[in-house]
């Protein structure tokens, strides 16, 4: 085996989804919210919200109407109400406006030397781009949600990112803080590497460790480009 | 109008395919053949090659796909004969080692300060990043035959690259050395900027001017640059 690409997971993973989620909430929507728990609960509604297209039910749409979609439950659920259209879609870009783990810009710089580096995450292309372009990040291609048209963890996903490489599955290692992704690219062929992310549910935790077998294990992004030799 | 992105033509538009594609042939087939008039009689089978597929009549098929097909007809016509597989597969890959016009590097740099950009050209995504990596450009995202599986000038193309980045037509500014590739952008309501090749084709020229209209017309990238404010 030879890698010879890495592709990523996204939210929480490589960007801290939670805070700046909760910096834009408390931002848009002023301090009368616990910002923090807004955030969650959004969180919260995010894989379900996926099941319908990965189903088949529902046709494709993006992560940004998937957003908007769920948005009116939250703010029901935090009783927000008289939200302007203007506002909700300034909400919803909260999900394009996430800083990165402080690591994650030199550690991707390293492995770039080595590597074709490449988003697979459920964000659409316009999303990973305004992500990659707010941190400086250089990715070689943006794959997953918006280029498959469909939400991980189907196998088209992973799949459609190792074809367009033109790699096999064991040339491509799967990068993401959450051990589900994963095993689901495990089953593909893709070796696989966790970054512990323990702060990515704010008081909720996060993995510290895989909860199944993965080819590499990083307490962060800068440990697995050590792990890898870069 | 505001541009907010910029999606390139790549083989005349930002490499020089002829150059390129001689001097891979004369490295692997030896000085027996004339290299320049192989790279031109290879690129003429290039347009009707697709056709089938634009059509719908053939499946998509990458374009190592297309050009491996059509390399046999391109020997046989030079009386190149007895051609191991190894070597037939290392001249289709003449087609990722291509080089930039001069200018090219320098002035993309200068549009990535204010534009998205990304190639959206009929190369599949890992042709795409090659030639990206070999000359050390930096794209946001990666659209064209591999992201729609189809070739220009089918509206595909160019409409998925807009929606990928959930732009409007209008802001979004198709840049070629081909006039026919930047009508079928226009008339989806793109702006358009032509790019001055003539040494495209070697002695056979290249296009000097536009001959259709176009928002812009440029003498190189780095003129194009230039009036865009760069």
């Amino acid at each position: 085996m030879a890698i010879a690409a890495l592709v990523f997971d996204v939210f929480g993973t490589l960007v801290d989804w939670r805070s700046g989620v909760a910096r834009e909430a408390a931002r848009i929507l002023g301090p009368g919210i616990d910002a923090g728990a807004f955030a969650d609960a959004w969180r919260r509604r995010y894989q379900p919200s996926l099941e319908p297209i990965r189903s088949g039910q529902r046709a494709y749409v993006d992560l940004d109407a998937i957003h908007a979609d769920s948005l009116d439950e939250v703010m029901a659920e935090f009783g927000v109400a008289g939200v302007d259209p203007q506002t909700r879609a300034e909400l919803v870009l909260a999900w394009h406006r996430l800083d990165g783990w402080p690591e994650v810009g030199e550690a991707l710089a390293r492995l770039r030397s080595r590597y074709l580096l490449a988003p697979l995450s459920n964000a659409h292309v316009g999303l990973a781009v305004a992500l990659a372009r707010r941190n400086g990040w250089h990715f070689d291609a943006v794959f997953g949600g918006g280029f498959s048209r469909d939400y991980k963890p189907k196998p088209a996903l992973y799949l459609d990112a190792v074809a367009a490489f033109r790699l096999r599955p064991d040339e491509t290692l799967m990068v993401a803080a959450h051990s589900s992704d994963l095993a689901a690219a495990g089953q593909l062929g893709l070796p696989t590497a966790h970054i512990a992310r323990p702060l990515e549910n704010g008081p909720g935790g996060g993995e510290r460790r895989p909860s199944v077998p993965t080819t590499y294990a990083a307490a962060d992004l800068a440990d697995l480009a050590a792990q890898l030799g870069c």
